[in-house]
């Protein structure tokens, strides 16, 4: 997997203004030269998150590489805008969409995104800000298969989740709550999964908006599942219901 | 989570006598006194695995304390014998078990026992080489669920197949080229899973010995599951056709 970091003023400066996508900019104090003024602008115009870190931060990420006080971490792989992702999935027929509200570990993202590509899922939105973004990490617990699931950010998920339900699309949020058990509900139609963050679940917010939210059946004494693998029961209880078994299907 | 290393000749020897479970033994070259003879003699004895090791992966192990050459890896949770592991399935009603054909992702194995926890799984059989073991990654990945869910270790999984189809249970290998589709096959008896390695999948003779080999539905371009994943729509799938949705099931 090929490194995610560009380091030094005019390499991330380069990339910003080829519009790479970038996940956020790390710059050292006392680094405010005409470039990096240029990048702290284009940064806030790309609403790329910059932060200000301390100089041996960077000289650790860097390692021998002379990083002139500015690293940025950039995706793997380019995010897709979401008016894209959406017109994508309804051009394919049903759309089936998954929505992560701040996951934060890598090998998760990594792991819904492989299941993801098994299922056909048309794509993945997560938010800008609190998730983990695409990073190698992510990429190689993906398998791969980051390079062929659609990932869009958003800046505000509860938006997102009332632009899908204005498009007809039933927004299904996953919480130990859930008035339902998923296996009851409907979900052979356009369907949009909402799965939360490690430990905290689903959002205040997030839950209101959903359509529904529905629960996954808990026998045991821990009773919390590990959020790429509520992510894997919702998504394949998708496509049973869909009666999508044979894989030309 | 407490440390899962036994360090120096006599802590190693005092852990075997005490028959805690210890996963392998690490010895150095030239390390032949008459302790290290005797910690030998009980390993074998208990069918511990024994490594000779380089004494600088030792040092390295061992950090700053006196290793004397000898360290020992310890399951932060001892296992349970195979016979009263099925007892206990029998006894609770109808059994539900869980067989891993060499994971070697301490996330993975952690992930599968915390969703066997939270499905009500009476327990899981791993077998004693070439497979990760209970260290203390794999009860951290578990959510503190290795706690709750019993273990057990098998020299030959096969033979383990083979015996628990004697006792009438349902022997349900996953894997890409399996004949049925997972949730067309009844599951709702005794049942087994066995669940391959990643990357491998199940090895021939543990397919040759299921009862059935079921696939998952693929419908992308990578097309392969983590192996939590594919262990997670099985386990739920057992639950759904049992009717197994409320939490007092």
């Amino acid at each position: 997997m090929a490194s995610d970091l560009i380091i030094g003023r005019n390499a991330v400066r380069e990339a910003l203004r080829a519009g790479r996508t970038i996940n956020k900019i790390m710059i050292a104090p006392g680094s405010r030269s005409g470039a990096v003024k240029e990048i702290i602008n284009l940064a806030k115009q790309q609403k790329v998150p910059v932060q200000n870190v301390d100089r041996r931060l960077l000289d650790k990420t860097a390692r021998s590489t002379n990083h002139q006080g500015v690293v940025a971490v950039a995706a793997v792989k380019s995010y897709i805008e979401l008016e894209d992702l959406l017109d994508n999935a309804v051009r394919l027929g049903l759309p089936f969409l998954i929505l992560l509200d701040e996951i934060n570990d890598p090998h998760n993202l990594g792991a819904i995104i492989r299941t993801a590509d098994a299922a056909g899922v048309h794509g993945i939105i997560i938010p800008r800000r609190r998730s983990v973004q695409l990073t190698s990490t992510v990429a190689k617990a993906s398998a791969g298969a980051v390079e062929h699931v659609p990932v869009a950010r958003v800046t505000n998920i509860v938006q997102t989740i009332k632009k899908l339900k204005d498009m007809g699309i039933w927004v299904v949020g996953a919480d130990m709550e859930g008035q339902e058990l998923f296996w009851n509900v409907p979900l052979d139609g356009p369907v949009a999964l909402v799965i939360g963050g490690e430990g905290k679940g689903l959002s205040r917010l997030a839950k209101e908006n959903c359509d529904i939210v529905v629960r996954l059946p808990m026998h045991g004494k821990i009773n919390s599942l590990n959020a790429s693998v509520a992510a894997a029961l919702l998504t394949y209880e998708v496509l049973r219901q869909r009666g999508k078994g044979a894989s030309d299907a």
